[in-house]
């Protein structure tokens, strides 16, 4: 049931912890793996992020029966492109990308002759590069998986049991409804963390050092995923444009209103609504989807009893 | 030179944490504490807060040659009202608030006859109430002190002495400045993650689970601030209107820009963008305002060698 040999293209930290995984999760599964960077190649042989380092994408996917693209939304089709030729018939095709819709066009005009079910392992660090991937990545997680219409149920079936071997739990759902989900839980607040770093470093009259050194006040929760690979958000604001941009609308109307509630004194719709959001922290935490530490555990805080 | 008796007005996450540090880092410093509410008298008594809680505020302030007010921002002048009749001539008075200029004030109107030197510890946690406070909470954390134009230095001498014996770095600024630095490093960003918090919320097409489900993507880090004091934060918003409202226009103005780079497709803007706000988190981090492990070190990654 399981696969014989994962090839992974892209070796940054999903394509890195997915090697490190099945290393350890799955022995008897066989990884090869690839990535354009000579240098980032060199460090996943030193890491051994994969079994078998190649220096070419055919190379990698020669005997596989998974593929996993784990490159830029926007390097989806290229990528696919270059194992077209040699990828085995019969080998799933399957990736990481953040946004679904955009890239199960891309793969599936690149590679017609294939099945293609994408996936979303919603899992990551703010870190990037094949120094940053790590075996426990997708522990308790959860990974989208969002097949065509029409499926090969013994393939998908097989793919989720993949993730669920990586510790995942795994969703599915339509790419439509991901990229809606993703846009609000993922994509719109790198947007607004991004936005907010940069207002900060453009200001006159607070110099960037003050921004610094106050930045325990609230900033710096910000900068973390302010700090993630732009060559991936750049791909993935401009692949899931439609739902950014809805999601985006709804966030400025909200944020319209609180700006009136402040311009007039209305305390209490401020009040109101910053009553009801610490509910959603409850929950993300008892569904252990966050630290219920204070400050995220961070220092060697002694809160409490 | 230090204080003989020090009392604190409000034990809740600040002045807890206050009366715990100053127990344990200035043993020959008397505290004394009044809450409003009686059932955070009875916790701050089990936990031992301050050496004596009172029944009144009045109480608490006799004898003393320190108070600070940790009450929200709003609350301040009914706080200096209660103790007017009870302060001891030449008793210093402080405050721990997010918003100076109203808090200067408020305080100067209720005390005219004592010195106020107005205080700002930029360090807090998501968590409130008298169970929420620990004595380490400002060490490595900067606080703003904030004299007025014509101040005794030997006073506010005393205040910076007091304030670096708990662990703090001191900083001098007025109180107009202070409160623009404050906008951009941590009442802006409380108020981005309230409004995103609540946009997550409402939405139709996207379940409330599943917000929480995928929070891992980023969402979850906006929730940690959004799960903030209410109180407080309505109070904030309405003491410091100007400087929130002036860097909400900033922010409205980079978000539209972005938003336009991604309505266009224009990649170039979006990575140019999203390279330059790394270089703000590794700062924090060198300045030793936040946690270099990956994702706040939350759970047990192994990340890099």
């Amino acid at each position: 049931m399981s696969f014989a040999h994962v090839a992974i293209i892209g070796l940054g930290l999903q394509g890195g912890s997915i090697g490190l995984a099945v290393r350890e999760l799955l022995p008897d599964t066989r990884t090869s793996g690839y990535d354009l960077s000579p240098a980032h190649r060199a460090r996943a042989v030193a890491r051994g992020l994969v079994e078998r380092v190649c220096d070419t994408a055919a190379e990698a996917v020669a005997d596989a029966d998974l593929v996993i693209f784990c490159v830029p939304p926007g390097a989806m089709g290229l990528a696919g492109e270059q194992v077209r030729h040699a990828l085995p018939a019969g080998c799933l095709v399957s990736d990481v990308g953040s946004s679904k819709q955009a890239v199960a066009k891309a793969l599936g005009e690149a590679l017609p002759d294939h099945l293609v079910i994408p996936a979303h392992p919603v899992a990551g660090t703010e870190n990037s590069g094949p120094d940053a991937g790590f075996a426990h990545l997708f522990r308790n997680r959860w990974c989208i998986v969002t097949p065509p219409a029409k499926v090969d149920m013994v393939q998908l079936s097989r793919l989720v049991a993949f993730w669920e071997a990586l510790g995942a739990n795994v969703e599915i759902m339509t790419p439509e409804h991901h990229d809606l989900v993703l846009a609000v839980t993922s994509h719109l607040p790198h947007l607004i963390a991004y936005t907010i770093v940069g207002t900060a470093s453009d200001l006159e009259d607070v110099t960037q050092g003050e921004v610094i050194k106050y930045s325990a006040g609230g900033f710096r929760d910000f900068t973390r995923i302010a700090a993630s690979d732009p060559t991936m958000w750049r791909d993935v604001f401009l692949s899931n444009k439609e739902a950014v941009l809805t999601m985006l609308q709804r966030f400025t109307e909200d944020l319209t209103a609180l700006q009136r509630a402040i311009r007039v004194g209305d305390g209490d719709t401020l009040f109101n609504h910053f009553t009801r959001t610490r509910a959603t922290r409850r929950s993300i935490i008892e569904e252990g989807q966050d630290d219920a530490r204070a400050d995220f555990g961070r220092g060697d805080h002694d809160a409490g009893e």
